[in-house]
């Protein structure tokens, strides 16, 4: 199971790439017509990190399950098909920030789109946790409730930044940018 | 083989999303565009859950075989195409259905597409079977019709879903997008 | 090695599909344009077969050399190149096959890609038979020689195959088609 | 990290030929269409040659590492990102160096791209050098010296030709392509 979500892990950072489209300039417009799309260029980083920053945080919680059934298989192709959906909202948030309309749209989209793979993440982690049998042997009962508040964080940061997101778009794609550093630099449950 | 064959698996449903493209909307417009393209949705739902349960069977069957020979390499690389090849007609499903025109031919063309997917998965394990030199040495001959049978299922309901496209293009989607979560959710087979 | 020459067999094949359009078709139309791009199926199963094969022959080349070199790894890197890009061909062949006008030129175009994969991968094996200390100490003169043929099989197939597209280009993407069906029913050097 | 890391090289290197775009050619052109688009060739073999090498670069880089700690994975993640951006780059240069106009500044843009990468790389290095708890036991430290000034030649190289590119960005290109083809024939530190 880890080597296939590696995989689409691996090939959904990736895509996110194609998204950034080759300015159609006029002739001595290129450095300008590059710089304009800058919503793009910050909307690749903020994917990029939000998918690397998963990809740690489910090696790290498989590294805590000894075993799977079919239903963690389910919650987990849910999850996956939530991070693989991340380049969609990713080119829509880009797209209309530059476009100067629909911008609340597109950062509530984005918002939303990572809050669902934050709550499918956290899914995994319910499931798991619920069948004490799924679970590494001598994981204790503290550190399972640890874990589960830690996932919680997710949805409730993200939640947060949809509430951005209403009050003031660009600022949205800032914090959406600056949650996966700031998870990074000062985070618990970072893997290694 | 496995490793090739998971990349396959892993690429061809990561690559589901490029499927959906950012609406080109006017001010004002984008929540409405975005909801109006719900059939883009639903067909990328309806197609990762299919790439992820064959993913799950295909590792499932590849723990009965032992051996593999060229005939087994040729009947897996034409399943990987049929797999691969996912990705266009669930790109047709999803414009036609919207299109509000040829939406039968559109929803026909993916039950064909799955269907072929399922018949050459029957190949496979037919190939597998009738050679006990390739399958595992403990595994019985009444496992192996068991096998048989559950892999028969999935042509017959996709012919039935075929059926249903030429009746209500809709309600195929419907069914396209809950065969396989009623598998999942209910079936055997399922290899975990 | 072998993991990141997979990684790119597996994504090659795989965006294969991206070359086949959805049809911008007419109400009641859909279904007579789904058929008139045959030739992008065609190309489609054709490249797709290619590429397994040589994804095939190159872990049975690599079951042959023991050790590797910077030499060796710069002749795989091109070998790779070139199989990565055969996807571009493919379009090519597909579009104009159908367009009615550049055929020939489409043809041949397909013909050198594919002729360049086989060279490269001659390539390959050339320079590790030429220091015997990267082959397996247990391979004979023999078996290398063996293995040279078979490998020069490869060039000599496709220049005869570009030979057929100048004739008839149709007639070349039915051969680029069939030699690897031929290949793998009848072929030697098929490593399972 | 080496797998997950593999597969971003992988699918990167190979997203390069969705640059290349089939031309849309009147009767009687195609030959001349495919020719005129010579760039594009140039720059997919330059960025091709690129990520190999970084490819090759980072599992001989990863060897001397012994231990991962949490801004270590992040400087890795910092490198992933400016190795995945490079198709956009490559798509940038080859466009602009056939549309005859912006050169200078597409064969620059290039030329910053893998600046960053090659400053990223020097990132997880220095950062782990400085950490040497996280280097392999018995790694020397002039050996870790040398390799500091090995990996700083990435980013004057591309400094150097960021350079030429202000004077003759089609000279550009040609560094661009040959920098990587001398490193592969003369350069040290390439890891096999």
């Amino acid at each position: 199971m880890e080597a296939f979500s590696d995989g689409v892990f691996a090939i959904a950072i990736t895509l996110l790439i194609l998204n950034i489209a080759v300015p159609d300039s006029t002739p001595g417009r290129l450095a300008h017509d590059l710089l304009a799309q800058w919503p793009s260029y910050l909307a690749y980083i903020a994917s990029f990190l939000l998918i690397g920053i998963y990809w740690v945080n489910h090696h790290a919680m498989f590294r805590k399950i000894a075993h799977t059934d079919r239903g963690l298989l389910f919650a987990n192709l849910l999850f996956l098909m939530s991070i693989a959906f991340m380049p969609f909202p990713t080119a829509v948030l880009a797209r209309f920030l530059r476009a100067g309309h629909d911008q609340r749209t597109a950062a509530v989209v984005y918002g939303l789109a990572a809050w669902l793979a934050a709550l499918t993440f956290v899914a995994i982690w319910i499931y798991a946790a619920r069948r004490r049998q799924l679970l590494r042997g001598d994981l204790g009962d503290r550190e399972s409730a640890v874990m589960t508040l830690q996932t919680l964080g997710g949805p409730a940061v993200y939640l947060a930044a949809i509430g951005v997101a209403f009050i003031n778009p660009v600022a949205a794609l800032v914090v959406y940018t600056l949650v996966p550093v700031f998870y990074i630099v000062a985070g618990r449950g970072w893997g290694a």
